[in-house]
């Protein structure tokens, strides 16, 4: 295989594009959220050091919800300690997921320095996933919100069902322009768009983001959260970028799940992303090769064979990438 | 399970795009060259009827290369023999791949009235697949076109590796064209340009597009056939479409591979790029759930337990699918 061509995107820019973005590593967070599997903090610290060392900038690290509520992320506290301890994550944005009042405070208690809130587009989610009906799920995150950014602390905002629900079917832009305004005015930074359950098609993210802009946020503040369930993720990225978006979540390998869809892709894979944005010739800071190499290491301690990132696949399986 | 919504694609029309395209099934010929496995011809018959009664309208068949060289589809004549005698293909344009002239010979004995001629962009994929040098190979199957014209045959022509070769790495869009622009020259009614290994990116697509058409060959003549190695063919559709292309390849459950990456995932899926259309609102005149019935059938058949199609593995998730 020597005299192959190494695989790397090849470069070509389109019109109107923007000459760099910002890649939100939601792994440790939103990928490891999902597995039965315990990992031991001090992998999730060497996972979260490795994804530094990779180039990894902005990167959601965990979730102070209740230990009973997601037993994986029970030790948010320890992980935060242990990564504060040894300068790993030092140039990195960690942000910590926070559902309610008293996950702000443990996060204040950890010394974070970003939190993210979350809310719901729909009523359905809302009641099965947020414990409350839609309108008191935001005005839940905004009083969140409002709180942490008195204590000087940066939020971005999640809105999920952005696109799809699987209850209620396709989601109005007007029902989700007024839940992201209300975040934004809460004071998130961001709005990350959740297609919680990958269901959206490109035809859909420009008429979001302008109805979001017509309620006060613009593309700028907005991020795109893809899940790749129906394999729909980076042709939603691409329109996204079309449309103005700089700001893109990802997890490394794939990591994720759709609950409502067992056994399917989850989250976009980051080094698809990074494939992508690199070959249209915007900068995002990551290394590809490191990003694979870290996306096999994980694999291998969660006991995966398989990686759900196309790109991490092919190129692992060019002997080249890990020798 | 029941109250769950059964997910399809959400539809919303992004400007600019077609109303209608034009699907091309290459599972037959493209997804079964790559197998090991002997399919028999009474399942490739009954494979063919599948996809015909799920709407597909467009179905490369098999090919007409020499026996020795591709065992896998050594049984051309009589699988055209068998789907003649009942008349299942009945209203479905069928082609066939054609190498060279002897192929040519043996698809008007057996009654084809369309094939298709395959060029290579780059000197180093002619000299490895096409037995003869880029330019050579180019002349004949112009050569071969033009026979098949005379003798009243349809013909569409592929060039393959038009935008990232193994061994060359990127590919002149100029020198893209010139292949392009010669098969148009001989009577190609359609130009299939092929990311062989699946390297491109949706930048890389308006800029071959729009040098094929200052080489005379229009966006209503070239069809896009990805390859889904690196996750980036539906998002190189979606650049394609926007380009004003309105014709695509893909193969039923992703069947196919990458020849140069071992274990890595092969043509786009059928499936996913159904998805994709239908949510912008463009007719395909396909099913999608019979689709993804004949893809758990075939899958079944070739003995494997995966498909290599994220719409399918996730709407087989679904129970409501397949009962």
């Amino acid at each position: 295989m020597s005299a192959l061509w190494e695989p790397r995107p090849l470069v070509a820019r389109a019109d109107g594009l923007p000459s760099t973005v910002t890649v939100y590593e939601v792994g440790p967070r939103d990928g490891l959220q999902a597995e039965s599997a315990v990992v031991p903090t001090a992998v999730k610290a060497e996972f979260c050091r490795r994804l530094a060392a990779a180039g990894v900038r902005n990167l959601e690290v965990t979730s102070f919800v209740p230990p009973g509520v997601i037993p994986a992320l029970a030790d948010a506290e320890d992980l935060l300690d242990e990564l504060d301890g040894d300068g790993g994550l030092a140039g990195v944005r960690t942000v910590c997921l926070i559902p309610n009042r008293r996950g702000l405070d443990r996060a204040r208690t950890a010394g974070v320095g970003e939190i993210a809130v979350i809310a719901s587009a729909t009523e359905s989610f809302a009641r099965a996933n947020l414990n409350n009906g839609r309108d008191a799920a935001a005005q839940k995150a905004a009083d969140v919100t409002a709180a942490a950014r008195s204590a000087g602390l940066a939020v971005r905002g999640y809105v999920s069902m952005a696109f799809g629900d699987p209850w209620e079917g396709p989601v109005e832009p007007a029902a989700v322009a007024e839940i992201a305004a209300a975040l934004y005015a809460a004071g998130c930074a961001t709005i990350s768009l959740g297609d919680t359950i990958g269901v959206a098609t490109p035809g859909q993210i420009g008429t979001v983001v302008g109805a979001l802009g017509a309620a006060g946020v613009p593309p700028e503040s907005i991020a795109l959260h893809g899940h790749d369930t129906y394999g729909q993720a980076l042709s939603n990225v691409y329109a996204a970028l079309l449309a103005g978006v700089t700001e893109f979540d990802a997890s490394i390998g794939g990591l994720g799940r759709c609950p409502y869809a067992p056994g399917a892709t989850g989250n976009l894979a980051t080094e698809d992303l990074v494939w992508m944005l690199h070959g249209l010739g915007i900068e995002t800071g990551l290394d590809l090769d490191a990003l694979v190499r870290t996306s096999a290491w994980m694999a291998e301690r969660l006991g995966r064979t398989a990686i759900a990132s196309r790109v991490a696949t092919a190129l692992l399986a060019h002997s080249e990438v890990l020798t």
